[in-house]
């Protein structure tokens, strides 16, 4: 047998674990069947507003119609947001990584005549965005900042490049690569291309992706491009909207935005807080991450990390939610992380797992993983359904089904609903639970990173194998089994979660061992063969937000593993305002396999004001009277899935 | 001597209070001079949009030019809102009242050629409306919905009234008749005119006013159509807007409110809760009250009792603030008080003031004087600085410099403004103060209610006097001196606050005396002379909230007398949400007469969290440690006139 050290080749997993495995059944049997006949118009359904009110224009989505009017196959005009060809993509991503765990010849039909309809509508030079194609092609890139034409094409690159690696599919990807040419041909720092990128971040990224694939450097260097010339010339925008007519808008109102908002006020690369819209900052994130990698570039990994931290580290709900309000869906400022007015929005989540996943192949560090864990087991999650055709775009952290009485609270809704007029959500977070096997390792030069405790088998190259298995997230056990019949010579990175730090045991074929955590994991040489058994902390905590947050003095969130817990109203019937958690807090945990798909139930000892018999609206203070009181807790993700009522994350806490 | 008793006739009020003059003597000295300077576009200011913004438009008022305009006296288009006009009018309100106790030739002859003026820019049918008549003439009454000139010119009739029973200036009192009689031609059940009322209420209140000067009965018989069709066909506005151009605002925007936004989504006799635009509310109610008085209606009297209800017991902050969300400037729904997306607009307290005055006039009923002395000394006066020349819109009871970082919380200022694009607010609480002696007595057939404890000398009719002398709001001893010479034989009522109810002392005629508590207030018999002490519970008290209200839970608020108190950070270093109140609190009071003016300071034994030396945004919860300190506080209505910085009224409450 001879010495040899692993490449940085994917591995291929299986997902073995079943709460995973039930949403990417859901996936596969619901969600994606559910989604595509929404987009055909082929749905009994009602289309919200993202901001909770019933959508005006519509019961249509038309996305896909749209492409069929573009590919001469339909007549009739475009409907929908200039970015509305996004949802199809999608979902065709989504459905491309679906094809690793579950053939589906029918869904593949489905999907290959989408390719060809998709074919059908680019045009010659590669371009395709329905919106302008069929209503305004005199105004083809030339209202960028909100035209979403590179974003719109970004998102066709990463699902044509999804669908090619599933299916071996080459229009898929010559579609992309069109695509890409048409937007070099067009853009870049060369006399007579347009020296600016899109109001809405995503190309970056997605140009990245179609490197990696192509090995073209044009590509690299255009991402590149795009975001160390980001914010360097502001005014482009505003020269692009006068001459596009400053009224004359694609989205109505938004020639009046900040140039903040889309992160275009000062040079990316000296931007320091996490501002504006916070779904284009994590997409943005997610590419410059990606094109420091790829480019070594040190001072794009140096505006990565400065910018994680203002998210991460004092703009971020303890759900992972990022967006501290509905006006423009955005930042705010340091610890302004109001529970009744912020957003939340499920894209964001999905799109700070993203830059958490790139972070995280660019340094092994356990925090990365910690936010990957917090989003796919919180406030990502949260996003859909335990059926799979109700969704949120907001995920807020109290609720109360009286707010849609207040306008101020009204975008805080305490139902999923069942699509949206920008219905960018409900395709992301499906795209993010079929992908989920590639957010589980990451390899590096001289390592395995196991990041993720989610059940799987995985082959790596040269005969590399890793069972993990476990009952995470409801059983902190985890067990994993490496065969390396070849004697590959690498390590086995295993991040220690920070909730876990302090206290985890690990036993290594058979013998209990002490490691030190190095950045957040532990590292164990492989050689040969390998057993390995982590029991990680499950110790119900109670966490307390910096005492610099307003909204949350005086209260504390409950966590188990990586599971936020939440109040509702279905099992506790008082105003959820009106309990405590008591000092001793006593907290239990039980399964209970009937519940919610089974979850595991927390109750702490608590105690529930006594209402004074008083119409007062007003009157002298009385101590309170406590009734002592159990307060069960569920787990964030599936909140809103039973009776509609009230939810709350942070809860009171006696003498806090 | 024979036996008589009191007309209803107004008494002549003197106020003698050092509280009260000194804002009086603020009046006449600074506020209407600057607003003058200010609508004549000679001041330099600038002036922020009622949400917080700079308002990009002008540096001007133009409010006074637009009159010029419309009197053929200068060139030019109107500027600002349609009602700009009543800025001025309200100004000229405040100037008439401050010539009840403070002759001032120069400003007499500044107003009397404002009655030339304006009497200049009247047309010969009454119609009064800068805007439309200088930019949109064929567009008269055409799109009520959002013309305020109903609004507009009620505005000038209650100006109107004023200047002449202040200066006997008949040309005044002639130009409130015309546009009366315009109105009247153009508005009524009769076929051939308009079925419907002015989008914001303002004239039922005007007419009101009129016909007590006038006694002409169509005055009255309109403004009672006007409340009794109100709502009755609110499809009226809808047609109004189709025929003027559905998009053509006069407002951008507008066309888009509900009809609950102006109070016509039902016949206003059968609504239940106030809703909709907080101000228009009370004006509307101002004015049913009113016209209840005057024509008997019972209904319409029932109406106000409902609707004051729902104002005063489910709907209003602690310190008379009304409005709970900035979207609409608008109630919520019952018990939803949320501090930090609240409204509380000022013209709103002063709306609740008028309000609360007629009905006190329809019902001998303490809870009435309540709310006016809580506006007066609160959430009405909050409006303006001490320097008499910044204003609040909003009156908050949470502020942070940080909110201008949050658009959800923008609207929220910490410092007061010079002006603002719609600057209602400034001239509203201006000619309150001008006539606060109209808010002292209350002259029913068979008493005389005296309701505020507003130090002041009054003569009633038949040469019956009262001679208040108090300190009050910083003092809790009343001096009543009832001279009588004419034998007249009434009722002395005086108010007992609900904040005093339980316990009271009173002397009359030297001699410890107690009387039953009816409805709010006691009476002393007045046949002769009488002289009266009432000593009233100043116990420092900490208030709780209803257990319905979400934002106030395990929180107090600090009431003396009248005052609701309030921290700031100008006395209290730390992040105000860091501090409680303990459970035993010691209230201490001092007066401070160089602080503020000189105001009545409070101090709370409290407590603050010892800060751990973290920057983690999320960590293990700690039993917090508290560190003993003092909390001071000072009277809300003063608040921000000091450094900037944070300001709460409700504070956290050990164990509540």
């Amino acid at each position: 047998m001879t010495e040899s050290t692993l490449t940085t080749a994917t591995p291929k997993v299986t997902i073995t674990s079943d709460f995973w495995n039930k949403y990417r059944q859901l996936i596969v049997k619901e969600v994606l069947p559910y989604q595509w006949a929404v987009m055909n118009d082929e749905a009994d359904i009602n289309i919200t507003d993202e901001k909770g009110g019933d959508n005006p224009d519509s019961k249509n989505s038309h996305a896909v119609a749209n492409l069929k009017i573009a590919a001469g196959q339909m007549k009739g005009h475009h409907f929908g947001f200039p970015f509305q060809d996004t949802d199809v993509y999608k979902w065709l991503e989504a459905a491309a990584y679906s094809f690793s765990y579950q053939a589906n010849p029918d869904l593949k039909t489905v999907t290959d005549n989408l390719i060809d309809l998709i074919a059908d509508a680019q045009e010659d030079d590669g371009y395709l965005s329905t919106f302008f194609q069929i209503d305004a092609p005199e105004r083809k890139f030339k209202r960028l900042q909100q035209s979403h034409e590179l974003y719109t094409m970004g998102h066709y690159i990463e699902a044509g490049v999804a669908y090619h690696h599933a299916t071996g599919n080459e229009k898929a990807l010559t579609i992309a690569i069109k695509m890409a040419n048409c937007i070099d041909a067009n853009f870049g720092p060369q006399a007579g291309k347009l020296h600016a990128a899109d109001g809405h971040p995503e190309i970056e990224l997605a140009l990245s992706k179609l490197f990696e694939v192509t090995h073209e450097q044009r590509y690299l260097d255009l991402a590149h491009y795009f975001l160390v010339n980001r914010g360097v010339d502001p005014d482009f925008y505003d020269r692009q909207l006068k001459a596009d007519g400053f009224d004359n808008d694609i989205i109505p109102g938004m020639h009046g935005v900040t140039h903040s908002y889309y992160q275009v006020d000062q040079p990316l690369l000296t931007q320091k807080d996490a501002k504006g819209h916070a779904v284009r900052v994590v997409y943005l994130c997610t590419g410059m991450a990606h094109v420091a990698r790829l480019t070594g570039d040190k001072d794009l990994q140096a505006a990565c990390d400065r910018l994680w931290d203002s998210i991460v580290h004092r703009r971020m709900y303890v759900t992972g939610g990022i967006g501290s309000t509905n006006v423009g869906e955005a930042f705010t400022y340091d610890y302004d992380l109001p529970n009744e007015t912020m957003y939340a929005e499920t894209c964001a989540s999905v799109g700070l797992t993203f830059f958490a996943k790139q972070m995280l192949q660019n340094e092994a560090k356990g925090e990365f993983g910690d936010i990957i864990e917090k989003e796919l087991f919180n406030g990502a999650l949260s996003g859909i359904s335990l059926d799979g055709k109700h969704f949120f775009y907001v995920n807020p952290l109290t609720a109360d089904p009286k707010f849609q009485q207040n306008p101020s609270k009204a975008h805080i809704m305490s139902r999923r609903q069942d699509w949206f007029g920008c219905a960018c959500c409900p395709s992301n977070i499906a795209r993010l639970v079929s992908s989920i096997d590639q957010y589980v390792y990451t390899v590096t030069n001289d390592a395995i990173l196991s990041h993720q405790f989610i059940a799987n088998q995985a082959e790596f190259d040269q005969g590399l194998e890793i069972d993990q298995t476990s009952n995470f997230p409801w059983d902190n056990h985890i067990h994993y089994a490496v065969k390396n019949p070849n004697g590959v010579q690498t390590k086995l990175g295993i991040r220690i979660p920070s909730w876990s730090r302090a206290n985890f045991t690990l036993v290594v074929d058979g013998v209990e061992q002490t490691r030190p955590v190095q950045n957040g994991f532990i590292y164990l040489d492989v050689t040969g063969d390998l057993t390995v058994e982590l029991t990680l902390d499950f110790s119900i905590r109670e966490l307390q937000a910096n005492p610099a947050v307003a909204s949350d003095a005086g209260k504390v969130a409950i966590q188990r593993g990586p599971m936020i817990y939440c109040a509702e109203q279905a099992d506790n019937s008082a105003d959820l305002w009106n309990y405590r958690v008591a000092a001793d807090a006593d907290l239990t945990y039980h399964f209970d396999a009937d519940l919610l798909n089974g979850v595991g139930e927390i109750t702490a000892k608590a105690a529930v004001r006594k209402t004074p018999a008083t119409t007062d609206l007003y009157a002298d203070y009385q101590p309170t009277t406590w009734q002592p009181t159990d307060l069960t807790l569920v787990p964030y993700y599936a909140w809103a899935n039973r009776a509609d009522g009230q939810m709350r994350v942070w809860l009171n806490k006696e003498n806090a």
